[in-house]
């Protein structure tokens, strides 16, 4: 009986190239219309391919969420990238001096130490670009208000070896106006100070299709390239944009309706998103009931005999991006052809 | 100001070696005393150092649960290794054969297209033994009766190739009295058919202090070696017992209660295992309240000072056995000192 992908040994990643294809091109039409910059996060794919093929098309540059991510974008050729994080202690700073020393960098800041810790490494001869954090409602880091994002900017503009780059945020999911209410009144504070404010730049994917409403300049998507169960849930793609699928094999079928596949929580990691189950099964309504580490388990609302043990199965995970974090490597394909198998280079890069 | 562990970046694993050693050693005593053989599962720790500390205290082998591990410990010098999975496929059986060749090997089936599989592999020269899974409450993989256990004896019986191994269940974590009953129905039907049964074997560390019941021989546990919080809570360890940390740098302050560290669910994991937060901070009543990929969140009970930007917290995980599976590599400390930082071989070897 022939099996797609019969070369690959389960569980596996599979990149749909045509998808990921169409999901970059089409995000950046989005952004080449709507006027705004785009810095794809890599967060979701890890791949120095991807991140070029991204500037290639127009993006402006990249997102990474920590400095390991930063370096392994840097050796892979990527020369324009923001760090938005509080980057803190001694070895760390060593290692941003070297980074900003042979890219273009940008990172952020939301407290005085942080900046404290930036102004006492880089000197005026090669500055570092630091923006300030704002909790705008999403209530992880960031400014609480406007005028701490004043006070911050103008701590970052009196270093000699830093520059203030402008604003980052984090927005909450559901009140961009809000978000941007907030931006606009700390654009308005700092620049009647007397600061410039370069860039004001703002997620997610989950409003990517919305207009980029002022000040917004510049957005950080990241899921859009390979989207997943979580994004078709809340309406910016369909199913048939996920690009990212774990291929898993079954390997038991205890009764007549339960089906137990080869992929469990150190495949499909246990995020559910709010969502039920673990993953969608492709090309059907069935989810992953539950998990363990090493087996998933499929509930069938019918005695059926499919799918046999062996049958393999793709599976649509509720959050591609942690996916991506669990695999060495990741299975490049277009349709049933297997490309190329490449490694996640970026993969667990996260100090 | 001095922080433990200032050359390790963060978020990073700690293992303290003399909690996995008295952990080892106390459970090895255990099997002693209770006259059952002790088979660790080493899908916590991944690591062939500790696999063979566990067989030189007194272990019969190992179990791992994928492939890939099998042959990574292998590598490393194990001998004696369990495999309890249905292994499915061209390529993996051939992978099967060459690991069979190489050290004392015994693999589970649950169904007669499983042992059909190994049946057409394997040879009287070099036979491979094989277990019946058995579903004894789980609900997960297995037969689904002891007279099906029975008949799929006599199947793996038949076959030059195979060998019949004994019986292996994961057990309901609740109603280990059932399971045992089950099991000894199956044990019974089988010697009476005249095959003998040489191996009964069951987990896990959530019963492993109870009585070794009748007709158990064997016991998988895994987590033991080192302990988390959902074992703590399961009331089978203290606190003072867990042996793996991360250690993590508070990386923002917003606000008086809210303090944000650099690890999140691909430091963590969102594993929950039904408990409130996805860790505890050690030494404290407090949890990581929220998590996003590369943050975690504590929102602290009262407006507070502690922790500071820069300062280091060790979280005592929900799930160690998914945490290492994050890492390529875990640091071994002694007390506050770091003895060695070692790689992670059997990380992310779950083909």
């Amino acid at each position: 009986m022939s099996q797609p992908f019969a070369s690959i040994d389960t569980p596996a990643v599979l990149i749909d190239l045509d998808r990921v294809e169409a999901n970059l091109q089409r995000t950046q039409q989005h952004a080449d219309a709507e006027g705004y910059k785009l810095r794809p996060h890599i967060k979701t794919h890890k791949l120095p391919r991807f991140a070029l093929r991204q500037v290639e098309l127009g993006a402006v540059g990249i997102t990474v969420q920590k400095l390991g991510e930063a370096e392994v974008m840097a050796d892979g050729g990527i020369t324009n990238l923001l760090l938005p994080y509080n980057i803190i202690g001694e070895r760390k700073l060593a290692r941003l001096v070297a980074l900003n020393a042979r890219v273009t960098l940008a990172v952020t800041a939301d407290s005085p130490d942080t900046v404290a810790g930036y102004a006492a490494t880089f000197t005026a001869d090669q500055p570092l670009t630091v923006l300030v954090e704002c909790d705008t409602g999403a209530g992880r880091c960031g400014v609480q208000s406007p005028a701490q994002a004043l006070a911050l900017a103008r701590q970052i503009d009196m270093a000699p070896g830093l520059s203030f780059g402008g604003l980052m945020t984090y927005p909450p999911k559901h009140d961009i106006a809000a978000s941007n209410a907030w931006l606009s009144e700390a654009v308005n504070l700092i620049e009647q100070a007397g600061l410039p404010v370069p860039v004001v730049t703002s997620g997610n994917t989950p409003d990517m299709w919305s207009p980029a409403a002022a000040p917004v300049t510049e957005r950080r998507p990241g899921t859009y390239i390979y989207f997943d169960r979580s994004q078709v849930a809340s309406g910016v793609a369909n199913l048939d944009d996920c690009a990212l699928t774990v291929l898993a094999t079954v390997v038991s079928r205890p009764n007549a309706t339960r089906a137990v596949i080869d992929a469990g929580s150190k495949a499909l990691t246990s995020d559910t998103l709010g969502m039920d189950g673990f993953g969608l099964i492709m090309g059907t309504d069935l989810t992953v009931t539950a998990l363990s580490e090493e087996h998933g388990v499929i509930n069938l609302p019918d005695a059926s005999d499919w799918p046999r043990v062996g049958d393999r199965l793709r599976i649509i995970p509720n959050h591609a991006c942690v996916v991506s974090n669990l695999y060495d490597s990741v299975n490049l394909v277009s349709g049933d052809d297997l490309v190329e198998t490449v490694p996640v280079a970026a993969r667990g890069r996260s100090d």
